[in-house]
């Protein structure tokens, strides 16, 4: 089985790459795409590594030229660069993804798995508090509208027998490892990774906001169990609100008081920023996400879990 | 008021563009747009046809080159073409669509109001029995993702303040005037026409069929509407389900017989195409369109009053 990761490069690419050579999935080939060259996990599965820029002609040819069977598409620019840079935005979550699955298309005999990042953005206000599965897309940011359209794109593409298509929409990833990034979701993470590094965090928003979570390795776990499901059960619904756990910041800082003490809980500072404010205000806090339950996607039940997560797969020891 | 129509050659376009120039909105200039020269209807308001393919390089500069107050975007393959042929359905009903917004967006200080003709096909099965306005879109056919995606793309446009974006989803218009067309949904109003005109035709559904059906006049009215509307009142949901009359194909074939007597329904064959009912069985076959009806858009509420309009408006005397 020969899978490619586009996007490898990132975090939740390359931990989806060690848990391929890790033995999650039968690999007998890996190649790991991204704009900079992605690392490659150790490993005795050949791994080609790959630096390319999608939205260039050709890039997409070039990626499926070994028709590999499994294709995770996780490129995209996030949500604050998306909405900065308009055509920026367009170009690479949307146009980039159809020139992929356009490449396929025009592939004679050729049908590979497409697993596609998506995102909770899709939903916009005005939401209720538990968004159910066959709720309506109405993106309140660039961000989500390209979301909502590549999910489009690879439904109809699935329908014509172009490709086995699915989407998966992610709750917010916490705790993410690393730097914080654009994304207006960022602090989420950085309140519990910066106190259990020892150092001072920033909380924009009241601690009564309540969001949507999974933690990054469920994430890994979503994306390798798409790769095993049989599609036919998706019944031509090609996109899933992933599960995950619906969380308020006091339940997050009541975690890592349990897990770090009150030292780490003082290294928040409350400073609200109205703009973040007005962003994160509008954005699920809630989801029932009947169909991937049933379809046997998990994710951790609560933030005592997923600061556990984080000790055992980022925390520098 | 500069008005644009494209797609102005077609039976809607038409009747729009004969509306105007009857005094339904304040012309003072018109300018009419399809891939072949379209009519002009005989008036003292200062009108321009052109001939153009929307698909090609600086067709949608050209259109706004004069700064249409009000553009009307009509023009798109039907969706049985846009099933045929792949490529030429994306090209049209979304990159075409697309390449007017970027137009747009790109001339400074210009932000026209537009009308996007879209379609119930945006609506996939499974259905309920009635779809509320909030109901989630999953399009069954290209046509159906193209109308949707480009929705999307109009729904941004219009938050980022580019244009200010309207898109209607029309019902299956009844009685179209003039030949049968490649759609599916030509039946429905075939079975009506050519008996009325003295003609044969073929019923190739089961006479309890039930779908969602407006007049072209009560369509020419939703779009001379959404020109006046207030649009702060959309809060942002730019596509809007437009009223129409829910019925039986025996309904209609009822309303024939009242107009034209046994005779005219004699001239109905009931020929079974499993294609076509494979497709139409799986489309919309009533709406509750609050938002719509709130905002006053009104359709006919009965059969009789269908075959009225036709009378009035299109039956040769």
């Amino acid at each position: 089985m020969h899978i490619l990761i586009i996007g490898a490069a990132g975090m939740l690419g390359r931990k989806l790459a060690t848990a391929i050579v890790s033995g999650a999935l039968p690999a007998t080939q890996l190649t790991l795409a991204d704009v900079l060259v992605p690392p490659a996990p150790r490993s005795d599965i050949p791994t080609d590594v790959i630096a390319l820029n999608l939205t260039e002609t050709g890039a997409a040819q070039r990626l499926i030229a070994a028709r590999p069977d499994i294709i995770y598409h996780l490129a995209a620019i996030v949500s604050a660069e998306a909405e900065a840079d308009f055509a920026r935005g367009y170009a690479i979550n949307l146009d980039a993804t159809r020139a992929l699955f356009d490449a396929i298309r025009l592939t004679p005999g050729y049908r590979p798995r497409v697993i596609f990042a998506s995102s909770i953005a899709v939903f916009g206000a005005p939401l209720p508090d538990v968004i159910p599965d066959d709720f309506h897309l109405t993106p309140r940011s660039s961000y989500g509208t390209q979301k909502a359209m590549a999910e489009m794109l690879l439904a109809d593409y699935t329908r014509r027998g172009f490709l086995d298509g699915m989407a998966l929409r992610l709750p917010t990833i916490c705790i993410r490892s690393g730097a914080p990034n654009k994304a207006a979701s960022s602090f989420f993470s950085g309140i519990l990774r910066e106190p259990l590094n020892g150092l001072p965090a920033i909380l924009p928003v009241r601690d009564t906001l309540r969001h949507w979570f999974a933690s990054p390795r469920a994430a890994t776990g979503f994306f390798i169990h798409a790769a095993r499901l049989d599609t036919a059960r998706l019944n031509g619904q090609t996109a899933l609100n992933m599960p995950g756990l619906s969380a308020t910041v006091a339940d997050q800082i009541a975690a890592l008081r349990t897990h770090a003490g009150n030292d780490a809980v003082a290294l928040i500072r409350h400073a609200p920023d109205d703009a973040i404010i007005r962003i994160v205000e509008s954005w699920p806090r809630a989801f029932d996400t009947v169909r991937a339950t049933a379809l046997g996607f998990t994710a951790e039940t609560s933030f005592d879990q997923i600061l556990q997560v984080y000790r055992e797969d980022d925390l520098p020891s």
